[in-house]
């Protein structure tokens, strides 16, 4: 079980870009990055305004001098410190992930980033090229790999508990935009904005957390799909505010992936299931604890986090902050992904090949694949849902 | 509230083509035409083996003479006689639906008939005409339409409560066939023989029920869809154990269809989640007594049958046989429908077109529809998916 | 599987009093009794008032002339014709059941009765003894007893596989009363008039299906008990409408009921929670067809109707109309109920004692116990809840 | 939205007695008085060993020399310096919680602790007097308390929005200890020893914390009750693994309790269901995101944490850490409850009577109440259940 005491001699020296004051998401980075004494925040380009990062900085606990205006001055800065960050987290509008994803690697940093790393394939190949020359590790923040059930649905599809997999599906579905709230709250148009959010707008912002939970799950590839995109709200053209996928993997199975913020009435219903020739598994993320497991024939179970009966040989399994029966959330998902960051990273600068082969983290790959899948789903979108090769 | 008084001066007499002994889809017609007391059952061909038809016609109650070896000598002898029978049900394979609907109607019954009513679109039109010639009147057995939430459901839609419809999901997903039982129960095994299931086995025998519902609640038209289908267990093909359709429909909305034998681990799981611009509605066959209603915005409400915040004005929501808290099944939808088929039969021999235009029934076009949808998934299927128009 | 074939040479010649026109409860046990073909309804006392009765008998197609006045009309005159009934089922005010099924059995019926038999133990005990006498059935219309997987349920416990039972959990507490709607439907009133309705409401009205859950899964019997009861609404004064017991079994196991007409929102809320040694099982009225089993250490599994896995050895588990995966409700739990006392009155003629101990059935000490519970929550609620031995 | 950006000037100095090494709740109280920046640990009695005290105070990165060997040398050392420990929190075993408390206070120290307070109400009230004459504050751990719809459930109540309160049932009960796991795992022993334990297991243990959220809910009061308690482990006889309460309130309400250690196959189960005149409310703390509201006539709802239909203008339902939809848990639950302990610990030190008035938390009253429940029903259940004035 992970708790506050699990640490190296000493945590990993840590910034961020981006995050600042009234951002959810940076405190989601800060409080799951510290939460096993296994990072330390000591540096931060939080805000483009200087005074207001300056301020949020020092706030949290930061040296005055290590808030930074900008990343680049960040990592400049920090380089000339003997005590300077090894590692940053990026969480700035999608547009701009690619350039300081690109900057970090080259200042010799590993990196924590948003998805989608980049809006094209060819500049995240390009990222992958240059960690490698660097020796430096890239961490995509698929956020909902880091839950226990989802490491047990791994485990039981590498195990064989499901046979063969003959079909995914795979939703992430709200409603919160429904109706055209970002003409009322101006902090939303960038989602719908193609130069800040990309060349999508559901598919890269939630279908990809579903569509990567496949990946991690069944490790299939796909090796064909067809995509259906809309804008429902009209104003949303050309990004898509709902989208269909059916899709081929290699090897035979078939999934499915519904992707939309006009599933009205809806939280947020990111649900996968995976059928396989003896059994099926489902899991929901507003119930994270629990996988429900069917077996043909068998009166299906509802496997609850903690339970001895799980996988607990597996770390991911294992990776638990309290016993079962205690509701965990999606706070302690961010949390063990952090940790498992962690690890790869201080493996990594010890040339501990082992540790960095045998610790699962969503890498740079599982980024690519992400940016391909937006690039493909637009493709055969734009094209009246032509069937593309992936 | 519906019971067995409800009647005419005189029930329907009425006959029967198969379902007989050990025939579970029999039962259900007997039982449920005879429910409120608006069919008698006074005849039937229920069986290739004419001694077993007597001997199970005897045992039911018929009279001896009455039980035919055959649907033809069944024609030809009621139509000699007074009391003679003014309506058919036909409850044999799939293969000799059209044959049989197109005598019945030629003898001047009218017919409830399983679905697929035919193999082909061209053939069912066919009966249309031949049923408009005759004044007669084919109802097609779309057993799901008679729970009261799916009127309720219907209702909702057609009184803006939902807004515009977006998306519509719908599967019917079991997993009794995840292996090739049929190798081992011959009695399965027309299920998945062209010759006698048609051109498709699971987009007929099970998605055509979801598709349905969809057309019954939304009224909307597909356009063109694209269809996978698979069999996973080789020997089915060419018919699929497993099937995936995009489509779009007249108006903009999108929807998909998942039909499948291969969900392991799975009882029914027909559902359906109907999405507008305002709220969306989700019912599930497993659990016909309530649908769930989600407003944007606002919590989301589990509805119950027999409640008086219902549209109890509508004669289907209104259409219980015991009062709300009682759970009631698949037997009471289908007895709904067989009294909504009563209702019109005999108005239409009363020549009382309001009562006809008004009291809702799955029709000949419903019929037609089905039939349409097995044509178009093989056609996009057995081309690698390609979109075709609807 | 049950259908309307299952029958003896000759179904049984059935009657009723009470149950007439607009009667709910009077069509269920029509409905039942008549389902699998093997009870004839053949003559009614159904009204009070003659006309009424004999239109409502002839339109469900009774012999104008065997639509009796009332029941002791019925009983003489039927006794004299070589066809007269054999059976009788009783649905009329509670208040009336002690003398009516006395007649009954007099008149050497075999008797089916709503509960509570009688308002008194002493008159209860009396016609079991007069049962005894003429050799004579009494069943009583615990009507949620018939659903498989109550049998299940049973079966399990009677097997040990939930080692040894230690607490049972029942409910069953609807809203529905909430406010004194009865000041408005005056037809509402007679449930909360002693004279009529007896000691109690809802302890007799609804705490006794619950509490003859556990009686028939368990087979403990209570040694002693403290009642609370509460008439939230005061014009309801003496009679309760809400009430909570806590028990004691025979064997050192506990209990608690809660009976209620005032749990605002609810539907039914009838649940029975069953908590052994090793493992726990529970069932809820409104989704009848699942049954939860939770196996300490293990996984909790949903048990569903009409799969192989579960005892279908045991003919209370078998009895199912329609295969799994389709919901069966309320009738066809009172149509399996009704084919068992078929199957008992019918042996019980035929001096067939192997059968008549085999079939189980809620019998005259299932209505006994009832009774005894009302008196016993009675005299502990008004003595502020003392603990009185049962 | 709580974030670790909210704190004072300077975050309150924090030390802790017990919670070291493994220690699961030890870990739950310093991340969660730590997660929005408003304590700060700096002292520690972690452990009874002082080795090994030291060396896990170090490890999370306290100074050497504030790691004590006892809470009497940390009270009085801190006490000596400027920079001393503000508040404690108490995790040891619940023996020793009375003469902890006692010390912190008379050492002017705020309080957290869990409960049991104390081992008998006399010893509660007495440090009730302590910390007033102290002016320092006493805070209970009941860690439920924080979820942000629980005060939803409060808001409700309190605004007539369920009526006048007529019914509550609470349970806590689950089956970990269905088996005499503490032979095996002398670890579990504590809890069934009566003189670490004290006078109760489960009823202490489990069910007080369901009983607080009923007292928290509806601020009513129990008049008198009846309990059983069990001891289905004969090992565990004076205490009990199982206890069934039956309740009166003060004005005419009535309640249940059920705590249990044997409900075999079942995880918490903690569940309070509020039943008032006009509708009824229902949560579950395995799925503390959702708030069940069931309005008697119409349809129930699913109410969801972080959505603008709750009552947001309650602090403590809009005390989430992050956007709805997301699933928070347990530890945004303790973080929340010590976010308000520090607003009301910071607030008495200044003299700010109005925060302390406005600011709710779990306080001294509410460890004397649970103090009172285990003595009241211990005192009727070793005295054959009989009914006891509270």
């Amino acid at each position: 079980m992970f708790n506050e005491e699990r640490r190296f001699e000493q945590p990993i020296r840590w910034g961020m870009v981006g995050g600042g004051r009234g951002s959810q998401i940076g405190y989601s980075h800060r409080n799951a990055a510290q939460r096993d004494g296994l990072f330390k925040l000591v540096a931060g380009a939080f805000d483009l305004d200087p005074a207001r990062c300056q301020e949020f900085g020092i706030n949290i606990g930061l040296e005055e001098q290590r808030c930074y205006p900008n990343y680049q001055a960040m990592f400049e800065a920090e380089a000339q410190r003997e005590d300077g960050i090894q590692a940053v987290s990026i969480a700035t509008p999608n547009s701009t992930h690619y350039e300081i994803c690109k900057a970090a690697l080259k200042a010799g940093l590993h990196v924590v980033c948003e998805k989608p790393i980049t809006f094209t394939s060819a500049e995240a190949e390009e990222l992958k090229t240059l960690a490698a020359e660097k020796q430096r590790v890239i961490g995509v923040m698929y956020g909902y790999t880091g839950f226990p059930m989802i490491h047990q649905a791994r485990e039981m599809v590498a195990r064989g508990d499901l046979g063969d997999i003959r079909v995914v599906n795979m939703q992430f579905a709200h409603g919160f935009h429904n109706e055209a709230y970002e003409e009322k709250e101006p902090g939303l148009k960038w989602r719908v904005s193609p130069e800040v959010s990309g060349p999508t707008y559901v598919i890269g912002d939630i279908g990809t957390h579903a569509f990567y939970l496949c990946e991690m799950i069944t490790g299939m590839q796909v090796s064909r799909l067809s995509c259906m995109r809309q804008s429902f709200i009209p104003s949303r053209a050309p990004l898509e505010d709902n989208a269909h996928v059916m899709m081929e993997f290699e090897g035979g199975a078939v999934g499915t992936l519904w992707a939309s913020a006009v599933n009205a009435g809806s939280m947020h219903q990111q649900k996968i299931r995976v059928v396989g020739s003896k059994a099926s598994i489902e899991w929901w993320d507003e119930h994270p604890n629990q996988l429900r497991y069917e077996i043909q024939g068998e009166a299906p179970r509802i496997l609850d986090r903690g339970m001895g009966y799980l996988y607990q040989d597996n770390e991911g399994v294992a990776a638990s902050h309290i016993g079962g029966g205690h509701a965990e959330g999606y706070f302690e998902s961010w949390a063990n992904l952090y940790h498992r960051f962690a690890l790869v990273f201080n493996a990594t600068e010890r040339n501990d090949h082992a540790t960095v082969d045998n610790v699962w983290i969503p890498g740079i790959d599982a980024g690519i694949n992400g940016v391909r899948l937006c690039e493909k789903c637009v493709e055969s979108a734009d094209n009246h849902s032509a069937w593309v090769n992936f």
